[in-house]
């Protein structure tokens, strides 16, 4: 009997009690936001690191941040052997609106196939899983890799610690390959993995025309309208094409080979139905790219906000002095976050009028990922989520960001494997989360015969 | 002696008494605005009616419209003579921020050649100042005219009932010209009178694009976004010459000729002062146009509002359903306000792509007007101003609307004066409102020559 043969003899054992224990995690409202849930995170960190110790890890402490403490774990018996970082949070949002939850988001409560609480399924089950697998080789005499957890407690407000947490215990942290547990598969029954991730730069932009807003009767005419510059240099952003129009934008982006746009064009996609989710009369993108390609494979550029001058009820005759605008790229692999902020400033420095002032403010970024497929690590999981779901895994590209995943590759130069079992429909961030139970179970099969088969 | 001359006299008998029974006016806090001062409204409309049957009008009523009371007066004794329908307003803004006055805007304080007060200059000593010319005329023998009063209570909240309130009244209101005391002149020493404003068309517009807003990883790159729309939209409507790119725009617009042009460029206007009062870096508009031709005489079009998706502090990534603008038209006379909102539908058919839902509101608005310069009233008015201020007075156009013109215009088919008496230093609408004192018997002199003169 081989080391995952006997892990997953015990999970069959052991798996009755998951469900209990899981509910015990998911009633503490870690809830990072608010500063009266601070006690809550903490017992979260310690019930977390309670479990890491009970499964027999050699070192457990929750470590300072400056914010919420990382819970972190490490056994490093297995010489010769691989080392894992599992990558996990233990803190969820907020709940409101509240009305909307059809049972306590932190009772959680079983309704047919589902879990239903907060983090359910962003992410304490999955961790949760991740730790069963694990306790499921301890009796049989060690792990079958070497593995350290950094479990946060600050995703839902952005990691702000991590990356500087993440550099000042960069030694600590060295590892082969990194499994990050927040993620999901494509359907119920149908695994995948997500290889490749887009970044983020995000900004604010602010343009001034003159000091202080005046009467448009008095003056309009003979001054510039800061709303008509930056509507102009909004428009200018993209061509036609829609296409970004900053110069070199393009420039590093990597190109589709056939091979992944065959590959890509196979994952089940509906452009009907992709149309009908996002509520439009109509899909538009880059011209010559699939729905798929244009939001996994593709960089953008979005207006997330504009304001200026008046915008409350009935009508005031104000030419404003300012006009702002918040917006994000979101960029592919090999995308320089830096570079683009000069691209966008030498473009802004073109296209603004003599006279008229203008700030730019990069807000937060974060760089795009995207991992070999063809890694050993890449099939050892490949391998487990066809052996358990009795299905061929998928491989796809997210058009979002998991920041942790670019930082990972530029702090500690690892891939990550991005190996979790959220569904898209399991309302996230918002009232009625939940989390399908059968693959509570497969979810922890499936670590195990990863851990087992890298 | 004339009855000019008699009236003259009787100033200059009763001008010691003029400042205490103003400042009995101006201590009525009557802010149209604020529930709290309805009282006062009504005492100010009674102080007002009291005045007018004091000197001796046949007629003298509080009209009712809906809203603050219209203080009305009738006179007409003088058959064969013009009527004249005297416009004012007895309401007053709010006195916010109060902590900037130096004395109680309603405790009426003399400090050196002003008169500080809430409703000094914007305009209860202008509407005063030609009942005592009236009043000078009527120990006489009668007034050299006759005369109407149409005093209205909500010129600060817009005017809301007074279109309709005309319309009903038309026949009682007919006249052959309208004397607007709500005005200004150029200088303390340099009178003189506004013969162009420009009216308003206000709009409000809403770009949709999708229902609910959306997470621009996962959706962006594939929809559109209604923030780009509206930005493309926003800057398809001017051209590079700074003009208005509506089609048909430009085509009611009476042109200069170049005998206006040379009056408008005999103003005074510095164009460095301008830009330093408007506290921009430059000047900006038509080309073509000098800035006093801009703000004049040339129809404009400004954004005064714009919003959409994420405003506040931090980064949100959405890719939001809707953007709004705000946005006003300053037109000149003969341009149709209603015209000009079907060229606006239009040119946002022609440009807003398909898919992309949108909607616009008309908010409100008002014609542009222009008076005849050479017509004997105007005639009556600039010689009665050059007598009293021993200087020659200048005609100007005005960039504002004084919606009332406009309508007076419409309703009645009679051009107003524009004889008052306020300076664009006297802070009307901010704190330490003040009236320039020796104006105050000066419009008293220029209300009697004026009157008497038609």
């Amino acid at each position: 009997m081989s080391a995952v043969e006997r892990a997953l003899a015990h999970v069959r054992t052991a798996r009755g009690t998951y469900l209990d224990e899981l509910i015990e995690f998911l009633a503490i409202p870690s809830i990072s936001t608010l500063p009266e849930n601070r006690g809550d995170m903490t017992r979260t960190a310690q019930w977390l690191a309670d479990r890491l110790r009970g499964i027999g890890l050699e070192t457990v402490e929750l470590m300072s941040t400056g914010g919420h403490p990382v819970v972190y774990g490490e056994w490093l018996g297995a010489p010769g052997r691989p080392t894992v970082l599992v990558y996990g949070h233990y803190d969820v949002q907020p709940v409101d609106p509240i009305d909307e939850w059809t049972s306590d988001p932190f009772v959680p409560t079983v309704r047919g196939d589902y879990l239903y609480a907060r983090g359910a399924s962003d992410m304490k089950t999955q961790i949760f899983a991740q730790v069963k697998a694990m306790e499921a080789f301890a009796p049989g005499g060690g792990f079958p890799v070497n593995i350290k957890y950094l479990i946060e407690g600050e995703e839902e407000i952005g990691s702000p610690n991590l990356p500087r947490f993440i550099e000042t215990h960069r030694d600590q942290l060295a590892c082969d390959v990194v499994l990050n547990c927040d993620g999901g598969i494509l359907g119920k029954d149908q695994p995948s993995i997500t290889y490749a991730l887009r970044g983020l730069a995000y900004f604010e932009l602010e343009i001034a025309t003159h000091e202080k807003d005046l009467h448009s009767g008095v003056f309009g005419g003979s001054i510039r309208n800061p709303i008509h510059v930056l509507a102009e240099l909004i428009a200018s952003l993209h061509d036609a094409d829609g296409r970004v129009a900053l110069p070199g934008f393009y420039d590093k982006v990597r190109e589709l080979d056939e091979e992944e746009r065959r590959a890509l064009a196979r994952l089940p996609h509906d452009d009907e139905a992709w149309r009908a989710m996002a509520g439009a009369k109509a899909l538009y993108g880059e011209t010559g790219y699939t729905t798929v390609e244009r939001v996994g494979a593709r960089p953008t550029l979005d207006i997330n906000g504009i304001w200026g001058g008046f915008t409350g009820e009935g009508a005031k005759t104000v030419l404003p002095a300012r006009a702002f605008a918040k917006f994000s790229t979101r960029l592919v692999a090999d995308q320089d976050p830096a570079e683009i902020q000069g691209q966008l400033e030498a473009h802004i420095k073109a296209h603004v009028p003599e006279g008229v002032s203008w700030k730019l403010h990069g807000h937060s970024w974060g760089p795009g990922a995207i991992m070999d497929r063809e890694s050993p690590c890449m099939r050892a999981a490949m391998t487990a989520l066809g052996e358990v779901f009795g299905v061929a895994p998928l491989f796809k590209r997210e058009g979002g960001s998991v920041p942790v995943v670019g930082i990972m590759q530029e702090l500690l130069g690892v891939d990550s494997i991005m190996l979790g079992f959220g569904l898209s429909d399991d309302g996230i961030h918002g009232p009625d989360e939940r989390f399908y139970l059968p693959n509570l179970y497969r979810g922890v099969e499936t670590y195990v015969r990863f851990l087992g088969g890298l």
